[in-house]
């Protein structure tokens, strides 16, 4: 088998390389609505590659957002079914100035391409589909095979939950497999046994009814920017501990098992810094780096503005300073227990000399799967097959929102096995996915299925 | 004389109008390099109006900055001569959203012009040409005129200070008569004793070499949103009185004597509020609304930015964050001093996870004209007599730093005339400046010059 897929893919490498790129020339940006277009250009495009890659059928199916696409290559009910999920759509590729070549317009360097979306996540569920490829052109598939593509992703699936309750029975199956993730490296290849949950909320204070001169009311009027400036700052104590009464009340701490296994993960502090650029790491006291991405829930400011942005200097005491912030949760703690409570406590923290109001943007349900399952044992024996060595589990700090609702939905476990590293710069400028891991991962995929029907 | 002056006045105001609508219409943006042109065509247009307006001679002065337009009278040299200063820049207009009209595309609404800089200080200045015409085509100058109108005060006049010391000569007067502040309402005239000075600095806070995933890095790298939050919060205390080390050293406190005359101006807490459209005012404990604008020293955010700015939602751990943050002076403090002061405590402050630069945008001394100086009596009187009702000394909460440029240059007192009001907007959207106060001015300067000639 081997053989035959190693051979395939290296005869069709080039190929499996342009289709991706042309994937990535669509900016399929779901959180902007100017993108509605491009959106379902590239749900048509994946569908159609579902298509002459093999599938029996591929469909694009509406929801209240943008579309999902469904795929299917049924070669006997009785065999079992692997279920892939991956997103379409990509990230904002803002600030623009900072990338070395356009977002939409991929670049190959260095044995890299570089492009938003080529590793979140176009670039990884793709290569499920050129593995469906070349498992069906070299008659080895093991097991049925599933593709959901969704294109909300980004901003958080709002309608995939009501989307999959809804076609429960279409998408049946005894696995789900999940390429929207990284590993440590090539070296030291890793599978994320979890993924962080997400609470994402914006905040505006808005102080005098209109933009004043500094001058005239500097002093004397609230100024929104400081009051906001003020409201941050005190969500964080001087050991880094998040400071909001209850946001640690249902974390489930990891076991010192565990905490023990992570430590054995490689890492070298002074690469971290040096790759970063920063002198010194910062985060919650008394935890490790891989700790404090993995096992511990974070608030983060995503983004921040108010008064004049522009060239030079104007003296203004701006009327509104607004904010996104956002909390990465770890089991058990609730996505929308966690939102709730940031929404009240900006409100209730607010002094009455200015006005706050907050809103939601999206969630998700922090997600754990066990090590000792069914497809995590496929997952890393495919990965020791092609890597020649035992993949790390470890903790992912992002988030896949959609997780638990899969699981709930369809009763069934999720396995992740990302291709990605964390140099990607995934949601940064100069997003890039490398080469030898798309075909790495292309020709890992395949084991997995065979494995997976085995065991 | 009165007479002559209201007659001719009243003959002209459609056109003392037209003419003011006229110079509102140019973009004239010192902050913005693009407006370069419109600030050429500006000041050619006031140095035509100048000569229109009986001017012996007037010019368009080269800087190394945008020019300046020199004009003059000399009716006699024995006679006291009067330097009239005045600025034909504006502020930028933005948020544009915010304006009920276009910012340079003037529109007359309930006896008020809507136009950026109809107050500050295009309409204000343009009151001592029109007086100028009024005096010279009624016979009736009293004294010799000479107008220094710049075209940087909303950027620090960083060139007009090296042009005054040039043209020592040229500029010699005996007093210096500015109509760029506001007087409390047209039912208690004020005249401003004091204006305050600036220092504004910007601040630069780096983390990591790029954005990152808020997921991937999210509680292991310092977010420069919330360390730069952090040190802005950091610069009040709970009683919002200024923590920075050494700032209110060289604060003069103002007298017992001057804060019961301060106390004694009209002054309604809940209009004020309501007009404001805020619930609580805001400042350093200890201190009434007035005095917090007018005798005490403050800190403001006037911009901060960084991360995601755009639609929905993006989970970056942005690389930068930066604000825009200046300080009013009060006598004796050091614009120099409490520049480097705040440059070099934003970096102190800074943790070792992130870098900290931030340089100076300008600044300006604090100035106090003397009650009982020659041009002070003038002014009052003169105020006295169109108002019929004396003018309260107040101290201005805005800056003019070319104020102590020019006292150190040529040797004499600033007299401030202003005809605006703090509701003018200025600096904001929908900056206004009211029909009557317009008029009311044009028709209170010849007075000026009569008394300060008799003195």
């Amino acid at each position: 088998m081997q053989t035959a897929w190693k051979e395939y893919q290296e005869k069709n490498q080039q190929r499996f390389l342009d289709e991706m790129l042309e994937l990535l020339r669509i900016p399929s940006i779901s959180a902007k609505s100017e993108c509605k277009d491009d959106m379902r250009k590239c749900a048509e495009m994946v569908k159609q590659r579902l298509l002459d890659s093999g599938a029996d059928k591929a469909e694009v199916m509406e929801t209240e957002g943008h579309p999902v696409v469904y795929g299917e290559k049924i070669i006997d009910p009785s065999k079992p079914t692997v279920l892939v999920y991956g997103h379409y759509d990509v990230q904002p590729p803002e600030p623009l100035e900072l990338w070395h070549s356009g977002p939409f317009d991929p670049v190959i360097k260095d044995g890299k391409v570089y492009a938003r979306g080529s590793a979140d996540d176009k670039g990884q569920f793709y290569m499920h589909v050129k593995a469906l490829e070349t498992m069906v052109k070299t008659n080895t598939m093991a097991t049925n095979i599933k593709f959901l593509i969704e294109g909300e992703e980004e901003v958080g699936s709002p309608n995939l939950g009501k989307f999959v309750s809804q076609h429960k029975e279409k998408l049946k199956a005894d696995v789900i497999l999940i390429s929207d993730s990284s590993m440590i490296s090539m070296e030291n290849p890793s599978l994320d046994i979890g993924v962080r949950g997400l609470s994402y909320i914006e905040v505006e204070v808005t102080g005098a009814n209109r933009d004043l001169h500094s001058g005239t009311y500097g002093g004397a009027v609230a100024n929104p920017i400081i009051i906001l400036a003020k409201m941050i700052a005190s969500l964080h104590d001087e050991n880094n501990h998040v400071t909001i009464p209850g946001f640690y009340d249902d974390v489930v701490n990891a076991s010192k098992e565990e905490r023990e296994l992570m430590a054995k993960a490689p890492y070298n502090e002074q690469e971290y810094k040096d790759e970063l650029g920063i002198k010194e790491t910062w985060g919650e006291k008394g935890f490790t780096t891989g700790e404090r991405t993995g096992i511990r829930p974070t608030i983060e400011v995503n983004g921040i503005w108010g008064g004049y942005l522009g060239e030079g200097a104007k003296t203004v005491l701006p009327s509104k300073a607004t904010a996104k912030i956002s909390a990465r949760l770890v089991p058990n703690q609730s996505s929308r227990k966690i939102t709730d409570m940031l929404l009240e406590h900006f409100k209730k923290i607010a002094p009455p000399s200015v006005k706050v109001e907050a809103f939601e943007h999206h969630g998700g349900e922090p997600y754990m799967t066990p090590i000792d399952s069914k497809g995590y044992k496929a997952a890393a024996k495919a990965v020791q097959t092609t890597f020649g060595k035992e993949p790390i589990p470890v903790r992912g700090g992002g988030s896949i929102p959609i997780c638990s609702i899969l699981e709930k939905e369809l009763g069934i476990k999720i396995v992740f096995m990302g291709f990605g590293l964390d140099n990607d710069n995934l949601h940064s400028p100069n997003e890039k996915y490398n080469l030898e891991n798309y075909y790495k991962g292309i020709e890992t995929i395949p084991y997995f299925h065979k494995f997976f029907a085995q065991e």
